[in-house]
């Protein structure tokens, strides 16, 4: 089936609690110089093939029910088999 | 900066409440056909540049730290530019 995916992740600006606590995580574990940010993904099946129709509702659905845009930003792209 | 991600799946016999949640939404919002699933993405920025030792520690960071294998399936890529 064809699949969109949307990713969601806080804005550049905005805290990320739980990626600085994985940061942390790793440094304990011995590695150095890895920064993690975390978000959210979505895979979004889609019924009946993937039109330009089908994508603007994916992204009013991304913009009203699976990201906050006020702190967080997101992409949509179709996702290559 | 170099950047990884990895992405981390429920895996397909798991049930996701989440996504039907969001499913539901959607059918609701008239968008009938689209079938979520939720899962999480993490964005590593990698200091000093990518390399065969630095994805080994990313991929077990994933395995021990980022996913529950039991529940969640994980792929790690290089993010291009």
């Amino acid at each position: 089936m064809a699949r969109v995916v949307v990713d969601v992740m806080p804005k550049p600006e905005i805290l990320d609690p739980q990626g600085k606590a994985i940061t942390g995580s790793l440094a304990r574990m011995g590695f150095d110089g890895l920064s993690v940010r975390q978000g959210k993904r979505f895979e979004v099946d889609v019924a009946g093939g993937i039109t330009d129709e089908r994508l603007a509702q994916i992204k009013e659905a991304a913009e009203k029910l699976l990201a906050n845009t006020v702190i967080e930003s997101f992409s949509v792209h179709i996702e290559e088999d």
